[in-house]
Protein backbone atom coordinates (compact mmCIF):
# COMPACT_ATOMS: atom_id res chain seq x y z
CA UNK A 1 0.00 0.00 0.00
CA UNK A 2 1.25 3.41 -0.65
CA UNK A 3 2.20 5.64 2.00
CA UNK A 4 -0.82 8.49 1.43
CA UNK A 5 -2.60 10.43 4.24
CA UNK A 6 -5.45 8.20 4.11
CA UNK A 7 -3.05 5.18 4.86
CA UNK A 8 -1.23 6.60 8.15
CA UNK A 9 -5.18 7.70 9.35
CA UNK A 10 -6.11 3.94 8.96
CA UNK A 11 -3.35 2.79 10.91
CA UNK A 12 -3.84 5.48 13.74
CA UNK A 13 -7.48 3.82 13.63
CA UNK A 14 -6.44 0.45 13.67
CA UNK A 15 -3.94 1.17 16.75
CA UNK A 16 -6.50 3.12 18.75
CA UNK A 17 -9.18 0.26 17.90
CA UNK A 18 -6.16 -2.48 19.60
CA UNK A 19 -5.76 -0.16 22.08
CA UNK A 20 -9.27 0.17 22.92
CA UNK A 21 -9.69 -3.49 23.32
CA UNK A 22 -7.14 -3.43 26.80
CA UNK A 23 -9.31 -3.36 29.66
CA UNK A 24 -7.19 0.00 31.25
CA UNK A 25 -8.82 2.06 33.80
CA UNK A 26 -7.54 4.75 35.58
CA UNK A 27 -6.01 4.69 39.56
CA UNK A 28 -7.39 6.96 41.82
CA UNK A 29 -5.80 7.29 45.33
CA UNK A 30 -8.81 7.44 48.28
CA UNK A 31 -7.14 9.77 51.55
CA UNK A 32 -9.29 8.92 54.39
CA UNK A 33 -12.40 10.32 54.84
CA UNK A 34 -16.04 10.42 56.58
CA UNK A 35 -19.55 9.77 55.33
CA UNK A 36 -21.90 11.63 57.94
CA UNK A 37 -25.67 10.09 58.26
CA UNK A 38 -28.15 13.33 58.69
CA UNK A 39 -28.21 12.78 62.29
CA UNK A 40 -24.90 12.86 63.29
CA UNK A 41 -24.00 15.87 61.04
CA UNK A 42 -26.92 18.01 63.29
CA UNK A 43 -24.93 16.24 66.35
CA UNK A 44 -21.09 17.44 65.06
CA UNK A 45 -22.05 20.74 63.31
CA UNK A 46 -25.87 22.01 64.79
CA UNK A 47 -29.54 21.21 64.08
CA UNK A 48 -30.40 21.70 60.45
CA UNK A 49 -26.41 22.12 59.49
CA UNK A 50 -25.65 21.48 55.63
CA UNK A 51 -22.48 20.47 54.51
CA UNK A 52 -20.57 22.68 51.92
CA UNK A 53 -19.56 20.77 49.10
CA UNK A 54 -16.55 22.23 47.40
CA UNK A 55 -14.94 19.50 44.80
CA UNK A 56 -16.75 16.58 43.01
CA UNK A 57 -14.82 13.39 43.35
CA UNK A 58 -16.70 10.79 42.30
CA UNK A 59 -19.96 11.84 40.42
CA UNK A 60 -22.22 13.34 42.75
CA UNK A 61 -20.11 12.49 45.03
CA UNK A 62 -17.94 15.75 46.59
CA UNK A 63 -15.27 16.76 49.24
CA UNK A 64 -16.63 18.98 51.57
CA UNK A 65 -15.37 22.42 53.82
CA UNK A 66 -15.73 20.36 56.74
CA UNK A 67 -13.38 18.40 58.34
CA UNK A 68 -13.26 16.14 61.67
CA UNK A 69 -10.54 14.61 64.20
CA UNK A 70 -11.25 11.06 64.25
CA UNK A 71 -9.57 9.48 67.22
CA UNK A 72 -9.21 5.85 68.51
CA UNK A 73 -7.62 4.26 71.99
CA UNK A 74 -4.34 5.45 71.13
CA UNK A 75 -3.91 8.79 69.17
CA UNK A 76 -5.82 10.70 66.18
CA UNK A 77 -6.00 12.13 63.03
CA UNK A 78 -6.62 15.78 62.28
CA UNK A 79 -8.42 17.40 59.85
CA UNK A 80 -10.44 14.20 57.76
CA UNK A 81 -12.43 15.15 54.76
CA UNK A 82 -16.27 14.85 55.13
CA UNK A 83 -17.96 13.86 52.08
CA UNK A 84 -21.50 14.42 50.89
CA UNK A 85 -24.00 13.35 50.65
CA UNK A 86 -25.27 12.05 53.99
CA UNK A 87 -25.67 8.67 54.29
CA UNK A 88 -27.72 6.44 56.14
CA UNK A 89 -24.84 5.59 58.62
CA UNK A 90 -21.75 7.35 59.20
CA UNK A 91 -18.80 5.33 57.78
CA UNK A 92 -15.00 6.69 58.28
CA UNK A 93 -12.74 4.83 56.05
CA UNK A 94 -9.04 4.61 57.08
CA UNK A 95 -5.76 2.67 56.05
CA UNK A 96 -4.48 0.09 58.19
CA UNK A 97 -1.45 2.42 58.49
CA UNK A 98 -3.95 4.47 60.33
CA UNK A 99 -5.21 1.81 62.26
CA UNK A 100 -1.55 1.81 63.85
CA UNK A 101 -1.20 5.43 64.18
CA UNK A 102 -5.33 5.54 66.48
CA UNK A 103 -4.83 2.27 67.74
CA UNK A 104 -8.42 1.26 65.99
CA UNK A 105 -8.45 -2.23 64.41
CA UNK A 106 -10.31 -2.11 61.26
CA UNK A 107 -12.14 -4.65 58.84
CA UNK A 108 -10.86 -4.66 55.12
CA UNK A 109 -14.91 -4.07 53.76
CA UNK A 110 -16.49 -2.92 50.07
CA UNK A 111 -17.72 0.56 51.31
CA UNK A 112 -21.45 -0.03 53.02
CA UNK A 113 -20.48 -2.85 54.60
CA UNK A 114 -19.81 -1.48 58.57
CA UNK A 115 -19.84 -5.65 59.83
CA UNK A 116 -16.84 -5.63 62.39
CA UNK A 117 -16.50 -1.74 62.33
CA UNK A 118 -14.04 -0.43 64.38
CA UNK A 119 -14.99 2.10 67.27
CA UNK A 120 -13.78 5.49 66.69
CA UNK A 121 -14.70 8.58 68.05
CA UNK A 122 -15.36 11.54 65.43
CA UNK A 123 -15.09 15.20 67.04
CA UNK A 124 -15.90 18.88 65.30
CA UNK A 125 -12.63 20.56 66.41
CA UNK A 126 -14.86 24.17 66.16
CA UNK A 127 -16.89 23.54 68.67
CA UNK A 128 -16.19 19.90 69.86
CA UNK A 129 -19.38 18.19 69.71
CA UNK A 130 -18.35 14.50 69.22
CA UNK A 131 -20.01 10.95 68.63
CA UNK A 132 -18.57 7.90 69.02
CA UNK A 133 -19.49 5.79 66.50
CA UNK A 134 -18.64 1.80 65.41
CA UNK A 135 -17.94 3.23 61.76
CA UNK A 136 -14.31 2.24 60.72
CA UNK A 137 -13.29 0.51 57.86
CA UNK A 138 -10.53 -0.15 55.30
CA UNK A 139 -12.21 0.24 52.29
CA UNK A 140 -11.77 -2.86 49.92
CA UNK A 141 -9.74 -2.19 46.66
CA UNK A 142 -12.58 -1.64 44.05
CA UNK A 143 -13.01 -1.23 40.34
CA UNK A 144 -15.97 0.96 38.92
CA UNK A 145 -16.99 0.24 35.02
CA UNK A 146 -19.95 1.21 32.82
CA UNK A 147 -22.10 -1.76 31.96
CA UNK A 148 -20.63 -0.86 28.27
CA UNK A 149 -16.73 -1.35 29.42
CA UNK A 150 -18.27 -4.35 31.06
CA UNK A 151 -20.04 -5.64 27.86
CA UNK A 152 -17.04 -5.11 25.94
CA UNK A 153 -14.65 -6.95 28.29
CA UNK A 154 -16.48 -9.78 29.50
CA UNK A 155 -16.58 -8.42 33.33
CA UNK A 156 -19.65 -8.80 35.55
CA UNK A 157 -20.68 -7.14 38.54
CA UNK A 158 -19.13 -8.83 41.56
CA UNK A 159 -16.63 -10.47 39.77
CA UNK A 160 -13.36 -10.64 41.68
CA UNK A 161 -10.22 -9.75 38.92
CA UNK A 162 -6.70 -9.19 39.36
CA UNK A 163 -5.11 -5.03 38.47
CA UNK A 164 -1.56 -4.58 37.63
CA UNK A 165 -0.21 -1.51 37.91
CA UNK A 166 3.60 -0.49 36.67
CA UNK A 167 6.95 0.29 38.18
CA UNK A 168 9.37 1.63 39.73
CA UNK A 169 7.31 -1.01 42.73
CA UNK A 170 5.00 -2.73 39.93
CA UNK A 171 2.20 -4.13 41.90
CA UNK A 172 -0.66 -6.88 40.83
CA UNK A 173 -3.43 -6.19 42.86
CA UNK A 174 -5.42 -9.70 43.51
CA UNK A 175 -9.14 -9.34 45.24
CA UNK A 176 -10.34 -6.13 43.13
CA UNK A 177 -14.07 -5.91 43.27
CA UNK A 178 -15.91 -5.01 40.05
CA UNK A 179 -19.06 -2.65 40.59
CA UNK A 180 -21.17 -2.13 37.40
CA UNK A 181 -23.40 0.65 37.15
CA UNK A 182 -24.27 3.18 34.64
CA UNK A 183 -23.15 6.09 37.09
CA UNK A 184 -19.81 5.27 37.39
CA UNK A 185 -16.81 6.04 35.09
CA UNK A 186 -14.18 3.59 34.71
CA UNK A 187 -11.55 3.94 38.00
CA UNK A 188 -9.71 1.58 40.15
CA UNK A 189 -10.31 2.88 43.94
CA UNK A 190 -7.46 2.20 45.87
CA UNK A 191 -5.93 3.61 49.52
CA UNK A 192 -2.85 5.11 50.63
CA UNK A 193 -1.24 2.19 51.96
CA UNK A 194 -1.81 0.39 48.48
CA UNK A 195 -0.95 3.63 46.49
CA UNK A 196 2.64 3.95 48.49
CA UNK A 197 3.42 0.51 48.15
CA UNK A 198 2.79 0.51 44.52
CA UNK A 199 3.74 4.39 44.05
CA UNK A 200 0.64 4.64 42.10
CA UNK A 201 -0.36 8.27 41.98
CA UNK A 202 -3.80 9.51 40.67
CA UNK A 203 -4.52 8.99 37.29
CA UNK A 204 -2.00 6.35 36.30
CA UNK A 205 -3.21 3.22 34.30
CA UNK A 206 -4.15 -0.35 35.61
CA UNK A 207 -4.75 -2.94 33.57
CA UNK A 208 -7.68 -5.41 34.81
CA UNK A 209 -6.46 -8.93 34.92
CA UNK A 210 -9.97 -11.15 34.83
CA UNK B 1 0.98 -51.10 47.86
CA UNK B 2 -0.21 -51.96 50.90
CA UNK B 3 -1.09 -49.26 53.80
CA UNK B 4 1.67 -50.10 56.05
CA UNK B 5 3.79 -47.46 58.37
CA UNK B 6 6.81 -47.36 55.59
CA UNK B 7 4.50 -46.24 52.69
CA UNK B 8 2.99 -43.49 54.76
CA UNK B 9 6.55 -42.17 55.46
CA UNK B 10 7.20 -42.61 51.95
CA UNK B 11 4.21 -40.62 51.28
CA UNK B 12 5.43 -37.88 53.60
CA UNK B 13 8.99 -37.83 52.42
CA UNK B 14 8.19 -37.23 48.81
CA UNK B 15 5.19 -34.68 49.75
CA UNK B 16 8.24 -32.63 51.88
CA UNK B 17 10.76 -32.72 48.80
CA UNK B 18 7.77 -31.42 46.48
CA UNK B 19 7.01 -28.82 48.87
CA UNK B 20 10.92 -28.36 49.72
CA UNK B 21 11.02 -27.41 45.62
CA UNK B 22 8.28 -24.39 45.56
CA UNK B 23 10.33 -21.16 46.11
CA UNK B 24 8.99 -20.48 49.49
CA UNK B 25 10.00 -17.50 51.80
CA UNK B 26 9.47 -15.49 55.03
CA UNK B 27 8.20 -12.19 55.07
CA UNK B 28 9.48 -9.99 57.07
CA UNK B 29 7.75 -6.38 58.06
CA UNK B 30 10.16 -3.54 58.67
CA UNK B 31 9.36 -0.38 60.43
CA UNK B 32 10.89 2.95 60.35
CA UNK B 33 14.60 3.06 61.27
CA UNK B 34 17.77 4.75 61.63
CA UNK B 35 21.22 3.48 60.79
CA UNK B 36 23.68 5.25 62.31
CA UNK B 37 27.51 6.57 61.50
CA UNK B 38 29.80 6.17 64.68
CA UNK B 39 30.20 9.89 64.12
CA UNK B 40 26.63 10.62 64.61
CA UNK B 41 26.10 8.13 67.38
CA UNK B 42 29.01 10.13 68.95
CA UNK B 43 26.84 13.53 68.17
CA UNK B 44 24.02 12.73 69.31
CA UNK B 45 24.00 10.45 72.43
CA UNK B 46 27.38 11.35 73.21
CA UNK B 47 31.56 10.97 72.64
CA UNK B 48 32.29 7.30 73.11
CA UNK B 49 28.78 6.19 73.38
CA UNK B 50 27.85 2.63 72.90
CA UNK B 51 24.43 1.68 71.43
CA UNK B 52 22.50 -1.10 73.28
CA UNK B 53 21.17 -3.54 71.54
CA UNK B 54 18.10 -5.66 72.70
CA UNK B 55 16.57 -7.69 69.85
CA UNK B 56 18.30 -9.84 66.85
CA UNK B 57 16.22 -8.52 63.71
CA UNK B 58 18.21 -10.46 61.10
CA UNK B 59 21.58 -12.12 61.57
CA UNK B 60 24.35 -9.75 63.02
CA UNK B 61 21.19 -6.41 62.83
CA UNK B 62 19.88 -5.43 66.23
CA UNK B 63 17.49 -2.91 67.22
CA UNK B 64 18.92 -1.48 70.01
CA UNK B 65 17.04 0.52 73.62
CA UNK B 66 18.21 4.05 71.80
CA UNK B 67 15.21 5.80 69.66
CA UNK B 68 15.28 8.90 67.54
CA UNK B 69 12.94 11.89 66.55
CA UNK B 70 12.74 11.83 62.77
CA UNK B 71 11.73 15.52 60.97
CA UNK B 72 11.06 16.64 58.02
CA UNK B 73 9.82 20.18 56.64
CA UNK B 74 5.89 19.80 57.99
CA UNK B 75 5.88 17.17 61.11
CA UNK B 76 8.00 14.67 62.97
CA UNK B 77 8.11 10.79 63.54
CA UNK B 78 8.64 10.18 67.57
CA UNK B 79 10.66 6.96 69.43
CA UNK B 80 12.22 5.90 65.68
CA UNK B 81 14.17 2.53 66.62
CA UNK B 82 18.05 2.81 66.32
CA UNK B 83 19.92 -0.08 64.84
CA UNK B 84 23.29 -1.31 65.37
CA UNK B 85 26.19 -1.89 64.37
CA UNK B 86 27.37 1.28 63.18
CA UNK B 87 27.54 2.25 59.43
CA UNK B 88 29.83 3.95 57.49
CA UNK B 89 26.84 6.43 56.71
CA UNK B 90 23.73 7.56 58.68
CA UNK B 91 20.86 6.11 56.84
CA UNK B 92 16.86 6.34 57.57
CA UNK B 93 14.39 4.36 56.28
CA UNK B 94 10.87 5.48 56.32
CA UNK B 95 7.89 4.74 54.14
CA UNK B 96 6.45 6.62 51.10
CA UNK B 97 2.85 7.33 53.82
CA UNK B 98 5.90 8.72 56.33
CA UNK B 99 6.78 11.13 53.73
CA UNK B 100 3.67 12.62 53.44
CA UNK B 101 3.42 13.21 57.33
CA UNK B 102 6.49 14.53 57.74
CA UNK B 103 7.15 16.47 54.10
CA UNK B 104 9.87 14.93 53.01
CA UNK B 105 10.39 13.19 49.62
CA UNK B 106 12.79 9.97 49.74
CA UNK B 107 13.70 7.88 46.62
CA UNK B 108 12.69 4.47 46.58
CA UNK B 109 16.74 2.67 47.11
CA UNK B 110 18.24 -0.19 47.67
CA UNK B 111 19.30 -0.18 51.69
CA UNK B 112 23.11 1.47 51.34
CA UNK B 113 22.50 3.64 48.45
CA UNK B 114 21.75 7.14 49.41
CA UNK B 115 21.45 8.89 46.19
CA UNK B 116 18.79 11.42 46.04
CA UNK B 117 17.99 10.84 49.80
CA UNK B 118 15.60 12.91 51.37
CA UNK B 119 16.90 15.60 54.10
CA UNK B 120 15.60 15.29 57.68
CA UNK B 121 17.10 16.16 61.27
CA UNK B 122 17.66 13.29 63.88
CA UNK B 123 17.18 14.68 67.44
CA UNK B 124 17.82 12.76 70.46
CA UNK B 125 14.87 14.04 72.97
CA UNK B 126 16.56 12.99 75.98
CA UNK B 127 19.04 16.24 75.48
CA UNK B 128 18.24 17.70 72.49
CA UNK B 129 21.31 17.14 70.47
CA UNK B 130 20.90 17.05 66.71
CA UNK B 131 22.11 16.30 63.59
CA UNK B 132 20.82 17.14 60.11
CA UNK B 133 21.48 15.10 57.03
CA UNK B 134 20.44 13.64 53.25
CA UNK B 135 19.94 10.34 54.56
CA UNK B 136 16.24 9.56 54.27
CA UNK B 137 14.78 6.48 51.60
CA UNK B 138 12.20 4.15 51.10
CA UNK B 139 13.59 0.57 51.13
CA UNK B 140 13.16 -1.37 47.94
CA UNK B 141 11.75 -4.49 48.96
CA UNK B 142 14.09 -7.07 48.54
CA UNK B 143 14.82 -10.84 49.36
CA UNK B 144 17.78 -12.42 51.22
CA UNK B 145 18.34 -16.12 50.43
CA UNK B 146 21.44 -18.41 51.18
CA UNK B 147 23.32 -19.64 47.68
CA UNK B 148 21.76 -23.02 48.79
CA UNK B 149 18.76 -21.73 48.14
CA UNK B 150 19.89 -19.55 45.11
CA UNK B 151 21.09 -22.50 43.14
CA UNK B 152 18.25 -25.07 44.40
CA UNK B 153 15.91 -22.47 42.72
CA UNK B 154 18.03 -21.64 39.84
CA UNK B 155 17.96 -17.76 40.92
CA UNK B 156 21.25 -15.08 40.59
CA UNK B 157 22.20 -12.29 43.12
CA UNK B 158 20.69 -8.95 41.74
CA UNK B 159 17.78 -10.77 39.77
CA UNK B 160 14.42 -8.85 40.00
CA UNK B 161 11.55 -11.22 40.48
CA UNK B 162 7.85 -11.31 41.62
CA UNK B 163 6.56 -12.03 45.28
CA UNK B 164 2.90 -13.29 45.41
CA UNK B 165 1.32 -13.39 48.99
CA UNK B 166 -1.56 -14.16 49.90
CA UNK B 167 -5.43 -12.98 50.61
CA UNK B 168 -7.40 -11.02 52.04
CA UNK B 169 -5.99 -8.01 49.82
CA UNK B 170 -3.43 -10.99 47.62
CA UNK B 171 -0.63 -8.78 46.15
CA UNK B 172 2.04 -9.52 43.87
CA UNK B 173 5.05 -7.70 44.38
CA UNK B 174 7.18 -7.30 40.92
CA UNK B 175 10.66 -5.64 40.88
CA UNK B 176 12.08 -7.39 44.04
CA UNK B 177 15.56 -7.71 44.29
CA UNK B 178 17.50 -10.80 45.01
CA UNK B 179 20.27 -11.02 46.95
CA UNK B 180 22.24 -14.20 47.79
CA UNK B 181 24.70 -14.46 50.98
CA UNK B 182 25.87 -17.02 53.17
CA UNK B 183 25.23 -14.33 56.02
CA UNK B 184 21.05 -14.90 54.90
CA UNK B 185 18.11 -16.64 56.07
CA UNK B 186 15.17 -16.94 53.30
CA UNK B 187 13.59 -13.50 53.79
CA UNK B 188 11.18 -10.67 52.06
CA UNK B 189 11.91 -7.39 53.39
CA UNK B 190 8.77 -4.67 52.75
CA UNK B 191 7.63 -1.87 54.49
CA UNK B 192 4.95 -1.29 56.43
CA UNK B 193 3.21 0.68 53.15
CA UNK B 194 3.69 -3.06 51.53
CA UNK B 195 2.55 -5.15 54.50
CA UNK B 196 -0.46 -2.82 54.83
CA UNK B 197 -1.86 -2.80 51.34
CA UNK B 198 -1.30 -6.96 51.47
CA UNK B 199 -2.29 -7.15 55.16
CA UNK B 200 0.61 -9.15 55.64
CA UNK B 201 2.71 -10.03 58.67
CA UNK B 202 5.57 -11.19 59.95
CA UNK B 203 5.98 -14.52 58.62
CA UNK B 204 3.12 -15.08 56.42
CA UNK B 205 4.28 -16.83 52.89
CA UNK B 206 5.53 -15.36 49.51
CA UNK B 207 6.37 -17.62 46.87
CA UNK B 208 8.89 -16.41 44.31
CA UNK B 209 7.82 -16.55 40.58
CA UNK B 210 11.46 -16.26 38.88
Amino acid sequence: MELSIEYLKQIIAETIAEIDKIPFVQVLVSNRHVHLSGEDVGILFGEGYQLSPVKELLPGQFACEETLTVSGEKGSLKKVRVLSPVRPETQVEISLTDNFTIGVRTPVNESGNLSGAGLVILENPLNSARVERKCAIAAQRHVHITPDFAEKHALKNGQVVSVEVGSPRGTVFRDCLIRVSKDFKEEMHIDTDEANAGMIKNGDLGLIIP
